[in-house]
């Protein structure tokens, strides 16, 4: 009975939860409305940045009070570490988490910050995984599974069941799959409550370890995991996921790293909303036509906000790129005094702003006497930019790039 | 009467906003409290990306239906413009929105997708001011400022009753200015219910014409404003906001762009929120100690997040710079094949990562058989970063900078 998940241990967890998790805010989109009406559950807005403290906590609450004293000892690299710091923080328990010792700093501060000891762990996940037995086992400890145990996916059903409170009109919801612990609570609550209602999983393609167990109907083993979406970056399904999945999912699809850069590019300028990788996946998944919600209400759900702010930094830059509002112009010129003068000239009669200008004599293939300008500009849209490249062609500059 | 603000007014606005505003998330703030108790009134995630929609909507739903039928002009470059052109269309009034020709084409394009007609107004803010004035006498329509009206303070004094609401035991909010038409309302609205509450009003330094006008005890008008808020850069404070703002707000402070740009930078990674310049300047305040709310539940506004993602952008580079995450290297080599091997090594020994190189020989400053090599690399805090310096220069290589 200890395995067997129920809309009960749901309920009971959401009682659990009351005091440690927010209820976090349902958004109706305009914006992102029209073939259907999008909402956002706005996961990246709960404590610690992400849904992972629902199921942590709910699991560590359900430990007997021997258990508790022995401690608890968990593996992440990300939100499940801080959902489990903060979790035994709150309850008094001696929490050590296992990390590879790549993690980014800023998630090794915040689960040290909620008094978990870390441990950083030579090489890959898998690493700090077998490292956290050998701890558990020392200790008597007890293991919290990130995703494949039945309190675990409990906890994050608890989302289930505020989506239905905050719209009971909803036709469908979408979720983000890594190992499948949010999907299969989610799922479970839901399809419980409401049986018509569709239930969709998005994986990133390149850690498409679900979708391909599904197509197989076995479990399989991903070789390598190769996507930015660090938090679904999952190599191998969990067994009581599996089978929920099978049971209460209606489909899985998946969306690619541009898809996912995209998405969270839009969140940023239309939601002001910021999600990681795997809570963006969502709606990715929905801008990209990938599931069939025509004219309903759809939930997208945006699992987490804890994205690194480098590849953040990176993912904006790639965005304004895409959408032509960052540009760079290679521009070969005669090694002439003026030429500099009149380039600068056109870019600012067209209103563009300049942002890093490289000069040089160093490319092969251009004649002695001539050299490249490369310039970086900010432009307002695709528009702007084709004519500022028109305008210097016809002034005769010899665009190469 | 009708110039006359009032609790009864707020009231009023509430009731009418009811199916056209949100009621915005009141986010407690775990990280930001430890001295005080942080909460966010999230108005960037308000319909529109600010509190705006609020005044301009209450505005407009008070208009005769003669003054409906002559339609409205109104002039904004931002947050304005979208509120008005909302609400114009949520009633089916004609609306004209002046925007000055270097409007953001985001801010532009917005505007247009609320169906409001845009006149791109060459020049600056006073020009498109200067239009919209002739346009609203020749059309007999009704101007919708954007501050200084007491319909438009009450719609935005609903935030007070909301915060009131969200958080009976509120000690302090924590507001930013620009005309003074959110304070004043907000002011207004929580100073009526709860008298002992303190209200703080935050302006950026290089446009502080409240603060300055409340040093002065007159209305001083600033010669040019130079910040990157623009939300807030406001020359000249309105008469109603600044009568209100001495009655009813405690004491006004001022930040700098810096400071600014660090609380955007720390309200991404911390609350997962874009925040616009404007917006953020409540927490900047918080976060540099310029209020006194020591022990306090002190809400902070954060009034909208319209902020073009270039701008986004540099501020989110600013920010790795400042906290040790971005760092420019340059290196001194002897012109000998090798070199740059053993650079990278080191480099990628310390596990930093190289994320642009330039390698030139132009710098006058350098021997003729030496060249500069200039490498970008994103590292995980200054630490990391102290240590490849310090490694380099063991090495034996000369750090330029």
């Amino acid at each position: 009975m200890n395995n067997q998940l129920s809309l009960d241990r749901i309920y009971q967890a959401a009682f659990a939860l009351k005091d440690v998790a927010r209820k976090t805010d349902l958004i109706y989109s305009p914006h992102f409305s029209g073939k259907n009406q999008v909402f956002f559950k706005t996961e990246n807005l709960q404590v610690t940045g992400s849904f992972k403290l629902r199921g942590a906590y709910f699991k560590i609450s359900r430990l007997t009070d021997e258990e508790k004293a022995a401690g608890i000892v968990a593996c992440s690299a990300g939100n499940h570490a801080q959902g489990v710091a903060l979790s035994a923080q709150r309850m008094g328990i001696k929490a050590t988490i296992c990390m590879p010792d790549g993690a980014p700093i800023s998630k090794v501060q915040a689960t040290k910050s909620y008094g978990a000891e870390v441990a950083l762990v030579k090489g890959a996940y898998d690493d700090a995984y077998q490292y956290a037995c050998k701890l558990q086992e020392e200790a008597h400890a007890t293991f919290i599974h990130p995703f494949d145990d039945p309190d675990v996916i409990a906890g994050q059903g608890t989302i289930g069941l505020e989506i239905l409170d905050q719209l009971s009109d909803v036709d469908a919801i979408v979720v983000p799959i890594g190992g499948g612990g949010l999907i299969s609570g989610v799922a479970f609550a839901a399809k419980s409550l409401k049986p018509d209602i569709k239930i969709y999983g998005v994986q990133a393609k390149e850690a498409a370890s679900m979708a391909d167990s599904l197509k197989y109907d076995e479990q399989v083993t991903l070789k390598t995991v190769n996507t930015f979406a660090d938090g679904i970056a999952v190599k191998h399904p969990g067994d009581l996921t599996f089978e929920l999945i099978k049971d209460y999912v209606d489909e899985v699809v998946t969306v690619t790293e541009d898809e996912i850069a995209v998405a969270i590019l839009a969140l940023i300028e239309k939601q002001k909303l910021i999600a990681e990788g795997a809570g963006a996946v969502s709606l990715a998944a929905v801008m990209a036509d990938k599931i069939p919600v025509e004219g309903k209400n759809v939930v997208c759900i945006v699992s987490g906000g804890n994205i690194d702010v480098n590849i953040l930094s990176r993912v904006i830059t790639r965005g304004l790129v895409t959408s032509g509002r960052n540009a760079t112009l290679q521009i070969a010129l005669e090694d002439k005094p003026g030429q500099l003068v009149d380039v600068a000239t056109i870019i600012a009669s067209c209103g563009a702003n300049v942002t890093g200008v490289h000069y040089g004599h160093s490319d092969p293939n251009t004649a002695v006497t001539s050299c490249v300008l490369t310039l970086e500009i900010e432009t307002r849209d695709f528009e702007q930019l084709e004519q500022i490249r028109q305008t210097l062609t016809d002034q005769g500059f010899n665009l190469v790039q």
